[in-house]
């Protein structure tokens, strides 16, 4: 891997371990690392490129950056159905805090070891603040979930911890930037509400487990990184298949401490709020049972909000029975 | 791989392409991409982050551009005799100009195409001007040339085509940003050694096929990204070795336009200038002959600029006799 511009160093001082290479054949130090997944499996590979006032706050805590740089990594390759081997990190930095970069390396590394997850290359440049991770996984041939699989009569799921749902991330994130439609609440109210979700914007638990889970179950599958109505679009795109939403099913997913607050909101947030980091897939009927219980091995419930449909297009059946295209639903907050 | 902020169409338009694969199984669209190597074979992987600014001057000619940030992620792996597959390409774009993108696309394909290398997958963001690039290649077990196999007695070599050299890409860097240094010149010369040297600097041709010839030959190998003698001393640390240069070996292989120019500024260039994507390697004698016919099998030279000692440190035997340590030789030009 290229150590250029003189901060080969920074390298070695954050992110050269002494534990010995376990899925690598080689790691950082070199012009390219060696990996080879294992006889007769695919490398699952993806990237993402995370940039300060876009992604997260340029004065966030640098552990929790650092997990959540290769949480939504590792996300990818929990939608992909993929065990984690390695990553590379290309870091550009303003200028050189070794306290910060010592903080950053502790957050990835945990998260990476929780994951076997090892880091084999990277590069480090002065520049804005901008952190890009490739995340590398295996998979058998085959077994790799895709976003195309998805047929009519298939229900859809959504993954969540017993307390957590579908929009606690974007719910913190608006509290934090006092947000003006939620001013309105007391502030006391806010303040609980952001001690309930602020781990999930902050420290998402990339579900790599259920991924490897539904390896068999799951017809289509991707996780929710931007929100579930555009994230279970591409999932439609790529099957060429429409999907009926039941606003019930929604609301059992989406974030507890905002449903105690407002349903109408918690649905709007559960649609359309980002960065939940959760698996969305569909499944054929017949393993219902088997797709539940396969969350569960995982310690997360899996709750069924839809159905597949023939043609094509994203609608929703409000609790009145009433059914609307998404696109017409209200979601000012996120336009 | 992710395609998140609503810039999915972007990757679409500008980026995913028609033909079918042929190296991977799954390119650009879903949540991850799926690639494997040949049998038995392991993937070698570099990852570079270009900024604005830093690396490349934002006003840049995007297609330039393209090329120039594929080519030094290829020299990576040519630097380790692996033949590349595919790559990842992750962009932050301070706007979406789609006439920009369209000719950094072209100018990235290619070179891709050339070198039979896939794009697929990637993420874009709004962000300052940066890219991120990951390459894969495959090379068979124990045969990647390797920083560290470098032993006593091995020539130390460089790769050149017939009418370049060693530091052309930073002469041309160092014109075009007027340099003080060479002011002195009359305009008319600094033209001509401008034009002699710029595509050096802007479309850099990794050396791909001679790192492939390269296997079983060379005891180790980097590619001349930083300058030789920050390039050469990654090799001895690694190694655990000393070397000695010859100025005279070092002059054939320096760049011709400067050498004609000003011999001693000409070896200042080829020790300390960077971004030349030369590869450089150590052999043992007996292997000499074959690494002079890799080299011409590819239509470049393999100059022989010294010779790996035992010990450490890196020293240079002028051309009136004299050994001098290469620290205190003057390269005030890039300090």
């Amino acid at each position: 891997m290229s150590a250029s511009h003189g901060e080969f160093d920074l390298i070695r001082r954050h992110f050269r371990r002494d534990q010995p290479l376990r899925q690598a054949t080689l790691g950082i130090g070199d012009d390219c690392a060696l990996l080879a997944p294992s006889a007769g499996q695919q490398l699952a590979i993806s990237t993402d490129l995370l940039v300060a006032g876009r992604h997260f706050f340029a004065d966030v805590d640098p552990a929790t950056l650092g997990h959540k740089s290769l949480a939504v990594n590792l996300s990818d390759l929990a939608a992909c159905g993929a065990r984690p081997l390695a990553c590379t990190l290309s870091l550009a930095l303003p200028d050189i805090d070794d306290d910060w970069l010592q903080a950053f390396a502790a957050g990835l590394f945990a998260l990476a070891d929780a994951h076997g997850c090892e880091l084999i290359g990277g590069d480090t440049t002065r520049g804005p603040l901008t952190i890009g991770i490739t995340v590398f996984g295996e998979v058998p041939p085959a077994q790799a979930l895709l976003r195309s699989g998805a047929r009519p009569g298939d229900g859809i799921y959504v993954s969540h911890g017993p307390d957590q749902g579908l929009g606690d991330a974007r719910l913190a994130l608006h509290l934090l930037l006092q947000d003006q439609d939620l001013a309105a609440w007391p502030a006391t109210v806010r303040d609980q509400l952001l001690q309930a979700t602020r781990a999930r914007l902050e420290h998402p638990q990339p579900r790599v487990a259920l991924g490897l889970a539904l390896r068999g179950l799951a017809s289509a599958c991707c996780d929710l990184s931007d929100g579930l109505s555009g994230d279970l679009r591409h999932i439609l795109d790529a099957s060429g298949c429409a999907a009926l939403l039941q606003a019930d099913g929604l609301l059992q997913a989406a974030s507890p401490a905002l449903r105690l607050q407002d349903t109408s909101l918690a649905l709007s947030y559960a649609l359309a709020g980002g960065d939940d980091y959760e698996l969305l897939w569909t499944a054929a009927p017949e393993h219902h049972e088997q797709v539940l219980a396969a969350a569960r091995s995982c310690g997360l419930l899996a709750t069924c909000i839809g159905q597949i449909e023939a043609d094509s297009g994203l609608r929703l059946q409000q609790a009145d029975g009433r059914i609307v295209p998404v696109d017409a639903t209200a979601f000012d907050h996120f336009r």
